[in-house]
Order: C-alpha cells, then structure tokens, then sequence
C-alpha cells in the first residue's frame, strides 16, 4: 500500500516543506532506539544545542528542541512569553500567518491584526504608527513571519527592529522563522528578536519531528512570569534538565538527535552563508524562468522576493490545483497549491532546502511540460533558459571538488 | 562524535522505553520526505486510522496521531475533555502518574490526588469511596496509568469501570496506556474508556515522535464544550482535516507514517493476543529470574505484576543507579534506573516490544553478571535457569517456520 | 573522508554503469547477514530464478546469478560452453567488446576478430561470408554485444540468429547484454540466443554485485563437454546445488537477494514492456538534444542508435575528458568519459535504469551549461526544448496515480 | 515473501558466516551507486589498500579486493601463483580444506593430499616428511587453512613456517583464512605466508561481496610467470590499474567499499587485538559451556580449539541437524550443520564477527533449551553459568565509557 502512487524514477520534491533529505541525514537516521538516560544522549545534546545557535546567529539565546511541528514551536513561542489577554501585533499577509493568528486568538491574547493583500510583505508604516501611539506600552509583542511561505513574501525584520528602537519601545518581537531559517539571512542577536522558531523539515531538511525555537535572555525572563497555561511546550522544564545536565523533561527521537547532528555537519561544511548564498542563486534563476514564461509572480515587489518559495500566478482561464496535480499525475513532480485566498490563483515552486542548480532546472523544465499541459502556450526550455544563463554566470565550483 | 561511546556488538537496550524498533520498521523509515498534501499521504492516514483502533480493541473510538510524546499525549487528553477547575479524581503510585498529576495541576484542574505507597497500585477502594460521595458528580475525570513505569505496577481497569456503573458515575475514565497498549491486555470499549493513549516508542517499537490518543464518542462529546486552551493539541483540528479528507492540521512526519505502517504490519503479522502473550511469557520468565536471585520485585502484590517492566529491588548496600551504569559501562546493556521515590533502590528490566526469548536471557544472563560485580553474592546461571526453565516450557513454535 | 567530495543536493549519475538505484531497493538491502542455509535463502532464491528468467524473455533458459561482476559474467559464458583452441567470431566495436575479446584471446581461444569502425555495429555481412565458408563447423561460437557500452551502439541480433539459420550453422550464440537487458528490447527464446548475460549494477539498478547469466539448453549441453577450467563459475556446481534444492555452492550475498527481489517486484510493476518504452522515449529526447546542440553522435547510422547510452562527439578543439571533469566539479554531474579510440572525442550520457523525463531534462541542462563552460558554443535551454518538446508529446500518465 | 519466515525479535546469527554486520556497517552502505571513475572512488580504494593491509599485518604485501566470494579468492590465489601440473601439498582436515582441494584438482595440479581425521589438526609431521623428501623441490605449493570452518579446528602456521625454514625450501605458503583473519592472530610478514585471504562477511562483518587476497612480494613475482589460464582473477589487471592510478579493472560494488570503510574504522577503533582477545574470550567461554553439558568439543585437542566456530558433538541418539532445525524454528537462533562427514554428528556455533557476551551467553542459553528440547538432558543454566563465570572475569570495561 505504501508503494500504490509508485512511479519510475526520482520523485521530484519542491513543496516548500517537508524539503528534499541528504542522504546524509537519511543514513545517520536509519537507527535503533536508545536509552536516552544513558550519558551519550545528554553529552549529544549539550552539543547540539551550541551548534543550534549558529543557524540562528546568537551567542546569547537559549535552544528548545521540542518533539512537535512548526506549529507547536508557534504555541511554545507564545505561550512561553505571553499571558493571556496581552495584546499582540500580527501581520495578516498569508495563509501560514493567518493560521498562526488564528493560535494567537484561540490561546487568548489580544491580537491586533494588521493586514496586507496577499502577496505583500508585513505593513510596517501601520506598525510604526501603532508603536508610536502606544506610550503606555500596552503592545507586549509583535508576532510576524519572516518568510511567508504560502506568498513567497520574505518581510524585513532589520525595519522591525529599528521601529522598536526609534520608538523605544518594550514589545518582544516573535519571529516564525519556519520557512527562512537556515535558508534566508537571519542573524537573532544583531537584529533583536527574541523569540524565533523553524521546523525540521524545512530549510534543515530533516524529516517533520522538532520544533526549534532560540529564545533570547528577555524572552527567558519574560517567560518566567507569562502566565498561559503550558506543560508540553513550557520552556521551564527544559531549563530544569538542562541544569540537571539530563537534558530532556521526556523522551526525544533519538533518531532526529543524530539527523540533526548530521544535518549540521552539512551545513557548517558548506558554510551556512554558501547555503544562503545557495538559495539566492536557485530563488533568482526560479524567478528569471517565471519572467521568462511570461508569468507573474505573487510578490508584488522585489523587496519582498522570497528564495525559499515562489508562488507563480496562473492567467485566470488555468487553475493552479491542476497544474499541482497534472504535476504528480504525469512528471511525478510535487509543486505547492494555492492556499485560501490564493488558492487556484497560483501554484508554488519551493526552492529551499538540501537541493542543487541541476535538479531545480530538471523541476523547470518540468513545470514548463506541464503548463503546456494545461493550456498555457509557453515556450518550452525559456525558462530553463533563463535560469540557466543566470546559474551558468554565478554557479561556483564545487569547493571539496578542486 | 555521535559514536564515542560505542561497543562491540549489539546494546542490549531493556529500558521500558525507548525500545528496541524493528529491522523492517528502521527500513520504512529510511526515507525521504513526501509531499502530505498529495493525494498518496492522506490515503495511507486513512488506512493506518482504521488499523490503529484495533490495538486499542475499539470501533467507535476516534484516533489522533499527534506529533508528539506521551507528555503531549497526556496533554491532548486532559484539555480537550476538560475545563480549568474541573475536578479530576487522580492516582499517584509512581513517578509516572506523579508527572501526571502535576501536569493535570499546571493546566488548571482541580486534582484530588489519591496516593498509594510506590509499588502498589491505584487504591480503588478510595475510588469507591469518592464516587459514593459524590452525587452531585463534581468528578468530572477519572486518570489512571494502566501501567506504571516507575514501578512495574498494571492496574486493574476494570475495576474503575464496574465501579462508575455501579455509582452510575458520568466521569470520564482517561487512561494512560503509554507502557501497556500494545503490549498488555487492553480493551478501549470493553472496558468504557474514554481517552486512551501511549507513545510511539513504547510497545509500538517505533521511534518517538507519534502520541497516539484514542477518543471515545464521550470524549469527543466533551471536546465540544471543554474550555482549556488549546491549539496544537486541539482534536478540532483534525476532526476538520479528516472530514475534509486531507487528514492532517499540519506536516506529519512522514517517516513515522511508513514506520507505523510497517510496526502494524507486525504485530497484526503475530497478533495482537500473540503479542500479549509473548510480554506474560517474557515478564513472568523476568521475575522467576528475580526470584531465583533472592531479589524483590519492587511490586508488593501479584494482582499488579507488570508483563512490561520489572522494577528490582536491591539490598540496602547496592545502589541500583550503580547497577545501571555498570551495566551500561561493562556489558553494553541498557537498564532503567530507580526513578525519585525509589532512587537507588530499584533498577528496571523493560521486556516490552519486539523482543523475544533469547534476546531476554542474554539482559537476564548480564544482569546476573552485574550484581556480582557490584556486590550482590547472586549464583551465576540461577536466574536464567528459572527463566529458561519458564521459556522452555511455554514458548511456542515459531508459525512461519513449521 | 567517504564524504569529502561532497557537494549540495542530489548527485547527478549518468553514466552508463553503475546506475540510479531505487530508493526501494536501497531499503530493502539496508540488512543484516542471514543464514543462506535456513530454508528461507533457498526458497527465496527459486522464486527469483524464476523471475530472472522473465527478463531475459525466455521460458527454457537456466539461470546463474554468481557474486561476481559483468567480466566474470563473460568468464562464465565463455569457459562453461567452450573449450581452449575453439574458433570464435568476435565483433570489435568499442572498447568492451575490445575487453571481451581480450579475455577470449587469454582464456585461449582462437577468436576470429571482426572489427568495425567506433560508432558503427558488428558487421554482419563479414559474419555472413565466414559462415557460408563454415562448412566445416569450425566456428564453434559467435561473441556479440547486444549493446556497446563504449559507444553507444545497438546490434541487431535477429540478424544473426537469421543468419544461422540460413547457414544451418549450429554455433552457439554468446550475447553481452550488460548494458541491454532490462533497457532494450531482448528475447532469449525468440532469438535463439544460447547465452545472455547481465550485470546488476546495470538497467536492473542494483549495486555491483550479481553477474546474472541466462543458458539456453544447447548452452548447458555443451558446458558438459566443455573444456575450459573452471570452478568459482562453473555451472555445474550450481546445478548440483540447484538439484540438492539447497541452491548456493558458496555464500550468496543475502542483501543482494533482497536487493533483487525489490528491483525485479519494480520492473514487474512498470511492465517491462513500458521500461523498455521508457529507455526509448529517454534515449531519443537525448539524441534530440545532441542535435539541437549542433554536435553529433557517435553512433554513424539510426539503426545502431542506443536508447542507453549516447556518445556524444566533441568538436576538436573541445577535450571531452575535460566536458566529463567539469561537469563534476560545477555541476555534481556524473558523465560518461570516451574510452581508448575516442578516449577525449566523446563523452557519453548514460540514460538507463531507475530514471525519468525530469532527471534526465536536468542532466541535459547541466550538459549545456558544461558546454558552454567549456567554450562550446551551445545556445542554453536548445537540447532541454528539443527533448521536452519529444517528452511532452509521450510520456504517459502515472497509471499508479491516475 | 522476503518475510515469510520472520519471527519476533531479533535472530541470534551464529553460523560461522555469513555473521552479524554493526549497524555501523549497515548505515554506510545504504547509498547510491557513484562512478567509480570519479576522482573519489580511486582515492578511497588507496587508503582502503593500505588499511587493509593491518589486518593481514604486512607492510610488504599486496591487496586486493576482487568482486567474489571465499570461493573465488581460493581461485585467485591458486591460479595467480601455479601452473597446472604444479605440485601442492594441500591438508584435508574438514569440508572447507575439502573444498579447496577439490578445487585445486580441477583447476588441474597435482594435489598431495594429507589427510587427518575430522576434528584434528593438519598433519605437519607428513609435511616435514615430505618436506625433507623433496630435495628437487617438485613442491610448488603448500596450501593450508588457517581455521578449518567445518570443525572448529586451527592450525598453528608458524610451525609451516619453521618446517620450509628448516628445509630451505622455497615452496609457497597459501593460506585460506575465511574464518580467521580479523578474529584469530594472523601475521602475514612474521610467518611469512605468501598468500592469504579472506571473505568479507566473515570475521571482517560485511555482507558476502569481496574476496580479499594479499600477496607477499615473491606471490607476486611468481604470479608473472603462473600458466593458470585466468582473467577476472588476473592480479595482472589490477596491478596495471593500481598503477595508473584508475585502481579498478572493472566495476566494484561502491556500497561494499564504504562498508568496509566503516567496518575497517570499528576494527581500529577497537584495536586489532583487543578483538582477537573478545574472539579468544567467547571462544573460551563457549567451550567451557560445552563442557558444562557434559558434551564434546569436535576439536580433539585444546592446541586447535577454533575462538571463531565451535562444533558440538551431539550424543548418538541425537541428530545435529535436529538441533539447527529446532533452534531456528522454536527460537529464532541460527547454529551452523554439521557437514559432510560429521554431518548429524555435530552442531556448530560460529562466534566470530561483531559480538560480544551478552549475544553469545543469550544463544547459549538457547542451545540448552534446544538440547532439551531434542532430548539431551542438559540442566538448564549450567552452561550460560559456566560461560558467565568466565566472562565475568574477563571482560574488560568498555573504553569509551569509562
């Protein structure tokens, strides 16, 4: 039953999450359980959470590493620093930042929601004005995504932060870091955030299993006196047993532990900003082919260019949930749907992840068949073309290679 | 790094947990990452939903397969059937139930704890005693382990159930199963359970990362008005995706997915009855061992052996965390430590999930060899010998192989 | 250091041996050592013999799958059916039928060499004239690729079994199909082939490992009278064995086995008829490509096209060695080198086993961003639009997905 | 079908071969095909040569890895170094000796065979004898196993060794040591042996797959004038593509190295004699469980007990083959037949390979259940006490762990 979709060949993945694996990472995970009361698993741990750090660049937050998804890293994120009834500002640009609105109400905070039009980035003027009338500070948090991945709109926290500081005001900042971490630039400390979070099956490219959040010193503070309910995701017991020296307050995967391990070996190996770099290149060629097809992307502005996920609009006689599916049903390609107010409208290639130049053009030139497929008269091999010529100028030599 | 403490030959992993997974089950999940929202993934959640009620013996029960551990599961239990200040009639008899109870205290409820020396079980005589009390129903919960780790205690769950139906009591039974289902008998509907729940890397012999929760109608009814916050953990969520037909509220791990199908495969392969009978064969040959050694067994009375961890009780001059490191630092063997309470008194002997005969007398065989080293004047070969004696007489042909 | 080549993503392998395995078969050798004398290796092994012959189209052959590689094949077919001084025709038309003949010449036998051009097939009318002189029976065997590897060239072997027959003249027919069988067209019964051999590492997508060799009944006829010394390949110790039903002389590798049955269950799944239409709709969207880059393959005629390896000629001034280095060294593209005679002429795209239209557009895309690096003057995304334009109008639906 | 036979648990493998891989092993060789013409093939295969080299502890001598079996490495030893007609005195003491002399009848020299009977030694006084005889130095070849698999038996080679000094007589030393190189103490230069080898899934832990042959200088010289006809086992290819650089003369199987770059690293790791001491320490301790049954050692005396296989001699009224049956069938345990002549006579326990105590005392705590089961009155438990006793004096701390 687990084979019954079975087709020749690859599977071409570019959903922007879950994200191509390393073999890698594959490897070191193909293991038996442990006892993870043993000594080895806590002196692992110790090290992989100082390694953690690096991907979010601090030196002063703290690493949780809870069992869940990207969405209980949201709630650990929350409910760690908020009580309910604070008020919180969110931005409303997307579907994965109205979802984690729809948390922020349903756990009880007061969220003033500040909306955009689906494809552009997080309305920072509102944010500037609301931080300027609020002299009382009654604004306890802003909630924002750093790359939302269901537009392909990547906002810029360096604003966010200056508002803070021009407006000297308290907020924390809370970043959903999920589709950017590891992937976009993103520095914790220099920029003052102090809550950011990501998934492992995102820019890691682990399987789905841990929800990573770097909390900084004032989030750890703010923590001790937030008054949501939590157990699970409540950070208070991870200090106890990292003071302890065990670690973990319940079982991990030891599996993931040494995914993890081995995914950061990659990582630190290429260098995290080769990868950064990485993903600017496979971003832009994405979007030379989009132009090249004739096609418009999502992201209203250049600004806002993500180079993680492009959402591509379709002309409105093409459904984009057929071009997904024609996709899987015939070139055995996964591409993102549409979602919600997007949905139909745009099918999304993600870019992100453990992935290289050739197999992002295979996906090209795939996505090019397929268009065609569906009725829209592109030119097969232009945006293979144009991304080509783009990646032949800035593609570098494989360092290890020389 | 992540084999500096590595050995010759296998780990003898008997710890209650992790345990050991699967050959089959470590190669479904040597995988890469899939897109869950083709049309393959939610297929396959389908067909595992079904196959999953059968180890909790259920049809009109409800799955939810949470990213998470039995802690999460735990907390998935209690707030999606309950409302802060809530009453919840609570056992503690070991550190397992303990952790319990203080979660069911953190989220808000109204505990009233019922303690029984470590080493016994639930005191169902208070139980009754409350419930005849309580005609105006103020109980709203039940919580009971069916198995304590801590201490190798089952209790008897149908007890608790002949008593609400003797006080024609409304509460709401919410079982942890997470070191029994799978491995002891266990009947969801049978028994009038309404939330039932274990970890992946229990006696399912996979990884952690699934907390499986089973939902009576009941309980599904009382999530409807149940007021603690929630989100991550919320059954709404699902219940929404499964009747949309997509399945999941957000990215499953699709590894564990394929893991689960393949550890299903196995036990539905030997049968869950088999399966039940092999963990009496093993726990009943553990504790012969015991007896031969002159040692206790940490459970005071017959009626609470447990068929999935022994809890041994050490002479006064030997320290059972000792014997663990020992054992671990010379054999390669993995044994569970005393845990708060009974610290350095006992150490655990976990005989649950895939597992059979010989693999136990070798552990049986190496904890001998480690009480000898430590002190204990134990008769090398006397505990194997009443455990082989036991095995030799009861363990059955091998089916596939006649 | 297994790692210090590494380079981000997916390693693109086409060269035309060893090939992409599938991701099932992978897992399915991912496995500890069994005991090749319980009766499970035993009547494992019987069934696959019987599957093996399917690929080999035959119903009367005898199979041999030795723990060897395709050389050891060839030593297989040539000393179980010949014996030292046996006149044999040999077709030179690249550098493995040059090998094959070597080894002929050094296991003694008088080969009568027949040698083409690079680029062009076995000359039949030569075969033709040396059998119509044969009165005498003198050639006691015929030795052909089906395919060369080196080149890229197809032989037409209904050619020479009409030839045969025309001079009733009773050689045996000894085909290397090493980089055929499982790809191209080839039918054992139908042909009148007496002995096909394979390797694993070929279109069956499995490691090296699995010298598999088909016997036609005059080819185990003649293996009794044969001469040449042998034991590691002889056949009649397999026979021994296969009678006795314990059915391995010496230790098979036991993942091998497994290997195999999940890459034949695969074959069988696609059809083998449709992998084979596979390998033709791959084949001539890559020659399409070639032309559309203005170069030429070094197959002379389209009779002897391969639909699994092209042999791409350079262009002077181009060193094809250098093409196959930098494809490697940017690009993470494993390329075929031009060996002996046209060793800097040619590099070759291998395009067989486990491998679909978008791998293959992503192999071609990166073969023109190397000849562009190379300083061949290829306009970008050309081949990539010549072979999707072909692709797009034939490949078919995923039947599994429909 | 793969698995119609499986059972609960894990299967104690303890046949001589094919043995129990580390999961190390397994993790390392789960990987794709790469070209072995890459730059990173040939430059693992050097150091893999040179490490390679310390098990058989030479500096002198030569390897190489060829794609076969045991089987095939007798074949490339003996046809690289004689020309038929060549005179070998070669010692049948068991079925494996058997085997290769059957071997080396049919690849046509003259065999002087020496004959003991089953269960002793290789009759070194009728080599002295025939040693001192052959002033005209007729014997070309001496060829000995190190550890006779079938009975248990190991021949002490320095004393080969001090018989040709003694006699100045040139003849080579072929040593088959299958069954103990990487297990029992083995020393190529010292002893100066000028052919040895072994098969990968022995003592080395590996699936079947590589021969490995090491050959002393004067191998070597005498292999360019050897008549044996031969091409896949020629030395003469590999030492022309060690030469220039390329290392291999057809394709190797890339998973088989990794797996042995991994295997070798655990050895090392370990320290090679500290794994001939666990080798000597479950040796010991098996026989003096044998002796604690109150059974017979084949090996009929202690200067040729094997510390890599154990056959047990059964009482007459009990049938060896029985036993195998039984243990695999009731308790998921593998034990090696008795073969040919002392087929039903004995049962075999290989314990070589990556082992430690723990696995061996839990199967041989399934021995005595078997031997009861078959009708042996073995008191349960006295072998496992006597074997524990042992180790349990023996058994050093483990390193890393300290």
């Amino acid at each position: 039953m687990a084979d019954y979709v079975n087709a020749p060949g690859r599977t071409h993945l570019f959903v922007p999450g879950p994200v191509n694996i390393p073999d890698q990472v594959i490897r070191a995970m193909s293991r038996q359980n442990e006892d993870y009361r043993s000594p080895a698993i806590p002196a692992m741990t110790k090290i992989l959470l100082e390694d953690v750090k690096k991907i979010f660049k601090t030196t002063t937050g703290t690493i949780f590493m809870i069992p869940t998804t990207g969405t209980g890293a949201w709630e650990s994120a929350l409910t760690n620093t908020l009580s309910p009834g604070d008020r919180v500002v969110s931005f409303l640009i997307g579907q994965f930042s109205l979802l984690w609105i729809d948390q922020q109400q349903r756990l009880g905070f007061n969220v003033d929601v500040v909306e955009s039009e689906w494809g552009r980035g997080a309305d920072l003027d509102v944010l500037e004005a609301k931080l300027r009338a609020d002299a009382a500070h009654t604004i306890k948090a802003i909630a924002i995504v750093h790359n939302e991945t269901a537009t392909g709109v990547t906002n810029d926290l360096t604003k966010v932060r200056r508002l803070l500081d021009t407006y000297r005001h308290p907020a924390l900042v809370l970043v959903d870091g999920v589709s950017s971490i590891c992937a976009l630039d993103f520095r914790m400390d220099e920029w003052g955030v102090d809550v950011a979070l990501t998934g492992s099956q995102k820019a890691l490219s682990l399987p789905t299993g841990l929800g990573i959040i770097c909390a900084s010193p004032k989030a750890i503070e703010a923590s001790k006196t937030a008054k949501s309910r939590r157990v699970f995701f409540d950070w208070k017991d991870y200090l106890k047993f990292y003071k302890l020296g065990t670690m973990w307050p319940y079982t991990p995967s030891i599996q993931m532990l040494y995914g993890l391990r081995a995914a950061l070996d990659l990582l630190f190996e290429e260098g995290l900003d080769n990868v950064i770099k990485r993903h600017n290149r496979l971003g832009t060629a994405t979007r030379l082919a989009v132009e090249a097809w004739g096609l418009k992307n999502c992201t209203q502005k250049e600004e806002w260019f993500s180079d993680t996920v492009t959402a591509v609009v379709v002309p409105p006689y093409i459904d984009g949930g057929e071009v997904v599916k024609h996709a899987w049903k015939r070139y055995n390609l996964s591409l993102g749907l549409g979602l919600n107010k997007v949905a139909g409208k745009v099918f999304r290639i993600g870019h992100l992840g453990y992935l290289n130049e050739l197999q992002l053009l295979g996906c090209l030139s795939g996505v090019e068949m397929v268009l065609r497929d569906v009725g829209y008269p592109v030119k097969l091999g232009s945006g293979v073309a144009a991304a080509a010529s783009y990646l032949s100028n800035t593609t570098p030599m494989i360092e290890s290679r020389l």
